[in-house]
């Protein structure tokens, strides 16, 4: 990939700014995960910084040249080898502390430029490999969502426990903490699960896995008892979603998809959704293209969004979610 | 406790800067786990400042003035609230992004002091409820890995499921990725687990779990087959561990502490060891007290150390690590 940041003459990327291992800019463009190390990224290569101890990791890992640095060697050695001009970084993710010694160490903070937006947005539309790692982490999702046993006296958090335990079973891991909530609690988008009793009624649950580093959201309503209201509304729930997915050929921007989704809503007698209808997804649960109805951003094929219409009234909520990908004239339910 | 940023009117703490969760400051000062929420400490009192949709929980959870602000209210609440005078932020925390935004609406950087130094070692010194989680967190921990089955012809990773899953049933999580290490992988001090099968000799296993946000460390040695050698030198850790524990009451500071477990490690022949032979442990796995040959930091009643001698060599390696509370007059092993 043409290096792609206008103004600047290199980049640095942390991999130790995350508190859980680098972030998705990070794994995006260095295609690695190690630790405590940092991407160089020029108009001709990249170069990844790491100290000693993880230098053979780097090397399996890293298709590029890797240059070991011992302690206090970081700074010295980004001035050998970044070239003179400006420098990208994301303001995002970096620490303020780290940012201020860069800055005294690199001839201040002008020297820099905050390229967190342009990160973002280069990962917004997908390459046919991220599809697929996507697409596995929906099916493992859906398969753990179909062996759940719901029953009335067990609690929210028994819940959780047992998609953890399907996780465990097939060697992924949450993409987030998933969402239970039962009867009056699915009224809250986001309930925390809790030691209450699944009870008559809906159970909400919102959760997805994360495959190679790719994640799924989906939303799925359960029913115990009659719960007759619940499960109508349910219903409408797929219709909307599904009226969503064949109208997104009329919207070019992000704005226009929420206002058709609103639309639709508003079509189905709902009120007005207190959340957004959606989001990108991918490395991230929530990335570009963020949906609101204001923005102007161009809908582009390859982009993956998760779409989650719901209904919400004072006793309970109900909300159905999956992933879709925008393809050149209609959108694919993943 | 009274407010301790010398020179500072005002304290500034994010819960949303970490990537899972408030980060061990924002817990211990806010003594509350509420998402995208501001710590405003000022010299007479402690406030909230929360998202409409977290207002509920804050109020719960939080134990002082709950200040709902909507989109955009931030900075002017901020202003409205915070005495004049200079404001402390936590600079290992805060992103970049978050500081130049700040400065821009309140008055430029100068107005700022970091004192994340401070915010660290004010963790250091652990009360009595302190202590007792960090004790539960070690005793579920020894008892997850007293509950293990190994086998030669298991993996790394198979152990690694099996103490996710021990965990699952007490409904505890890791409080770092263990490290399972078998034969000539042991020799790495942070080696990651792999599809590789035990085999005979020594599998070293490092994991500990969170309880009520409090970290347990623990490193054990297991065998399969003779594994004559490594099995005395593990007999050596145990000895050498316990011979610091012992010598504890003649370091006053933590660089004493270092050079003594250096010359405990040298008596038993063993070479120079290539980490620190500890660290501080509470809200975080490494805290302060941070373990180096150079430090004056004073050793205090009530600090909580992870203690950890290693041997290792071309071959394999052991290591042998358990928690201790200094005490007025000596070293508790928890």
């Amino acid at each position: 990939m043409a290096f792609p940041f206008h103004g600047c003459s290199s980049l640095l990327l942390f991999s130790s700014d995350a508190a859980s291992g680098p972030g998705a800019n990070f794994l995006y463009n260095a295609g690695a995960d190690v630790d405590s190390s940092v991407l160089l990224w020029t108009k001709s290569s990249k170069t990844l910084l790491t100290p000693k101890m993880n230098e053979r990791q780097a090397r399996a890992l890293f298709k590029g040249r890797v240059v070991p640095i011992g302690p206090g060697q970081l700074a010295p050695t980004i001035k050998r080898l970044a070239p003179r001009g400006k420098i990208g970084l994301d303001f995002e993710s970096l620490t303020a502390s780290r940012h201020l010694t860069l800055a005294k160490l690199l001839g201040g903070q002008k020297r820099f430029v905050d390229v967190s937006e342009k990160l973002e947005s280069m990962r917004s539309v997908k390459k046919k490999e991220e599809i697929s790692r996507i697409c596995k982490a929906v099916s493992i999702s859906k398969n753990i969502l179909s062996s759940l046993h719901l029953s009335s006296s067990m609690t929210e958090l028994d819940v959780v426990r047992q998609l953890a335990g399907e996780c465990l079973k097939r060697d992924v891991s949450f993409a987030y903490p998933p969402i239970v909530a039962a009867g009056a609690a699915s009224a809250q988008p986001h309930h925390t699960p809790a030691a209450r009793r699944l009870g008559r009624g809906v159970v909400l649950i919102d959760f997805g896995v994360k495959y190679k580093n790719y994640c799924a959201d989906l939303s799925r309503c359960y029913f115990l008892g009659p719960a007759k209201e619940e499960r109508a509304r349910y219903e409408e729930a797929k219709k909307v979603f599904h009226s969503i997915v064949d109208s997104m050929p009329s919207c070019r921007t992000a704005g226009e998809l929420v206002r058709m989704g609103d639309k639709e809503m508003k079509k189905a007698g709902w009120p007005q959704l207190i959340h957004a209808p959606g989001h990108g997804i991918g490395l991230e649960v929530h990335e570009d293209p963020h949906l609101y109805s204001k923005s102007n951003e161009r809908l582009r094929p390859g982009m993956v969004m998760a779409l989650e219409p719901a209904f919400y009234c004072p006793g309970f909520g109900v909300r159905y979610e999956n992933e879709v990908v925008w393809g050149k004239k209609k959108a694919k339910v993943l």
